[in-house]
């Protein structure tokens, strides 16, 4: 089933999967790191996956290419089964100008306003509202509580979680005699397939043009995403990241916690941010970034490593001061 | 309509609005920064409103004064039309001793409690909560799914985004023998008129005495406010930002995204907060301040000048160390 | 009631609480931090509590061992009674498998799923949605529309604020081919008994095993929790703090406003880490922390001291080089 090497006794049962330093007989657990190391000789589990650079002693189990993914196949198995769908609860409100594909299921108290457009086998969770002329692809699924405002398109095969609110107006306004004015908002949003949402999530509409997703990009929890941001696709945004308003983020991007990036700024394929840094220019692809503005990760650790060197430094200078003097006494 | 000097064709249709980099025909586009510039000379669009500072050759055109509030306009004029009241909805549960004023608009599955007082023109989107005896005023609007706790005031034209929490309880224990007691929270929340409040923001209602966010002032998304803080008039506080307890912003506050200021402290009015800033000690206005902690911004970029000339303080070190020892060895 | 001591008038009638900047008659008002004493002589209200490094000149009140605590006690005096259990309300989707204990009160909109067990006592507010083989235990209080998924258990006693997601899924992606595929999520939640969680929370449930919240821990707003984390007893997570995937958390760690903690990391008990500081490998409890990357605070002290310092070294450098300089020529 997962393609990989095994190692010890084939005919081993295994009902479920348990954690490495809390095993449980008769299932079996993951060492991906060498930290979790340590437990193997002492779990429970009755058997291991691992790596290709892991041996297996004494132990059943099997030996991955891809350990991540090939446990993540064994979690599939053994996930609960999803409920069928079970069409629309009779609680929602559905306005009678709105399509819904095959097999679509809406959850109690959920709302879908004029000319919302739904696909096949979506499902819509409890308590979410879909703002008119909104889209929901195809096998895509929102659960509870999630807000979409509208004119908001979101692709096939979508996750989003709870709480999360797609297509808040961005944040713009035209400032007169000490007034902020608000600068309507009247873009869009353009969600691509694959992607995944997490909870609490904020994602503003354009002012003019889309605010876009690429696809198969991951977000985390609690992360922003201003007016008229292109994502590209299979970036990765982990929890509480951020990105400006307009800026415009290459494919494969990943974002370490918190890392954010300033308006207007367009940031290389590939590039790596780690937690914590704030993007403040522009910056190439395939580089790994760091710190408050963000530099390349080289760099910061060359001016770290400098910065730890101060105390040296400040006692050098003493000393030579010291020697200074002591020549001119000498004179 | 928005008051510019005219450039080129006088009756030219326009009818929408669109993005200079890819500007759709028939439509007016916008260039209010020099890296948009670019796009001038190829833009599809059919005319572009700019600022004094930029000429337009050979396109049709608005020079506007405050381009921004000028493009406010035309974007508000061809904005879709927003829906008439359309009263209470029927499964909305509104307790009879709420007082709803003319022109109200419910959401579906909106609960209004005890004693709520709902201004003229107001509307409550789907699935909010508003808590007894709290009072939202006149033509204030509040997307889907807001949660206002009891005995918060909303003043007039607010306007509140999807998932945002205001009245939660401050973040306040008395420890005891390792227990963390909870402090009672039995103050209220001030929201000035004309305030606007971005999506899954918190806002902690006040010990005792209230929590104040002044008139006019604007919230990005995911905004913390703690309890008893009082925000000022005309404050900007962009994505992710936090005021910690009781602290006391002035007027026309600038904070930038992620940028925090810690509890009990004054910052000055028209201070200005750089991205990711965090304000530790109380500050005087009219200043901008970034870093953590927060210090004025030309001291912290001497600071980071110094800095980044360690490489060379170190080569210079080695240099009269070794001039140094070359002196010893002549004596 | 409190158990201080009394100072001046006994019979003094008290009939409410206000700030002491703004004390109304009639009152009592509460000063414990030092900036506050300046209003003790013009305040308007009638009686002061304090703590025994303060005391009152020429006026009513109380002197406390914990001040805190004791004014906590008299907030609850004055706090407005809770409503009385009013049951399931009418509009309430409860599964016909979910088992509800006594006086539970679950408000309109709610959704509770099969088998989903509430305790005595429980409050469910307006539009909660409670996932299937949910716990929520005695006494515990959700506000509105807060979304437990399935599986997760919350123990006695805890209160959850508006926009919580509990038990959502883990960030987990196992990457083959350039695309990012998702990890099945399908551990669970335990929060311990007397925990509070702030509006707009996130708590990811576990890959395989659970997120754990220990017994009385607090969590503020906006906080965010990864899967498989394991937060101790009694700590304190302020606004928008963070920690990343299978961190453990020991007792009593207190954390300031946007405070984080990287992935599989652990923090001893009774650490604390100051605002915006960044934990990136494992901390022994019982120190303070800070900065990014955190270390300790008199090691991050003294390197921000040697940092201000930067500009008097590059003057004796300079000096010390024109000593040199003038010594060369003299030879």
């Amino acid at each position: 089933m997962v393609g990989g090497e095994l190692v010890g006794e084939p005919d081993l049962e295994i009902t479920g999967v348990s954690e490495v330093q809390s095993g449980v007989p008769g299932t079996i657990t993951f060492v991906h790191m060498p930290k979790y190391r340590q437990y193997l000789d002492t779990t429970q589990a009755s058997a291991v996956l691992t790596g290709k650079d892991e041996s297996l002693m004494n132990v059943n189990g099997i030996i991955a290419k891809n350990p991540t993914l090939a446990f993540s196949k064994i979690l599939d198995y053994f996930a609960p089964e999803a409920g069928d769908s079970s069409g629309v609860h009779e609680t929602a409100v559905v306005h009678s100008s709105a399509s819904l594909g095959k097999d679509v299921t809406v959850g109690p108290f959920a709302v879908i306003e004029e000319r919302v457009n739904i696909g096949d086998g979506a499902v819509i969770g409890p308590q979410c509202t879909i703002g008119r002329q909104s889209t929901v692809g195809q096998d895509s699924k929102l659960k509870s509580l999630v807000a979409i405002y509208s004119s908001c398109n979101i692709g096939r095969d979508v996750l989003i979680h709870s709480g999360t609110v797609i297509g808040c107006d961005g944040y713009g306004y035209a400032t007169e005699g000490g007034a902020h004015l608000k600068i309507p908002q009247i873009g869009g949003i353009e969600i691509g397939d694959n992607v995944e949402i997490g909870a609490n999530c904020t994602i503003d509409r354009g002012t003019i043009g889309n605010t876009v997703i690429g696809q198969g990009s991951k977000l985390d929890n609690l992360v922003h995403i201003a007016h008229n941001v292109k994502i590209g696709k299979g970036c990765l945004l982990t929890a509480q990241t951020a990105v400006a308003g307009s800026s415009v983020i290459g494919d494969y991007v990943a974002f370490g916690g918190k890392a954010s990036v300033a308006g207007h700024l367009e940031v290389g394929d590939h590039a790596k941010l780690a937690a914590k840094s704030g993007v403040t220019k522009s910056l190439p692809g395939g580089e790994a970034y760091s710190g408050m503005p963000a530099r390349k990760i080289s760099e910061k650790n060359r001016q770290d490593a400098q910065i730890s060197r101060l105390p040296e430094m400040a006692e050098k200078l003493k000393e030579l001061e010291k020697r200074l003097d002591e020549l001119k006494l000498d004179d």
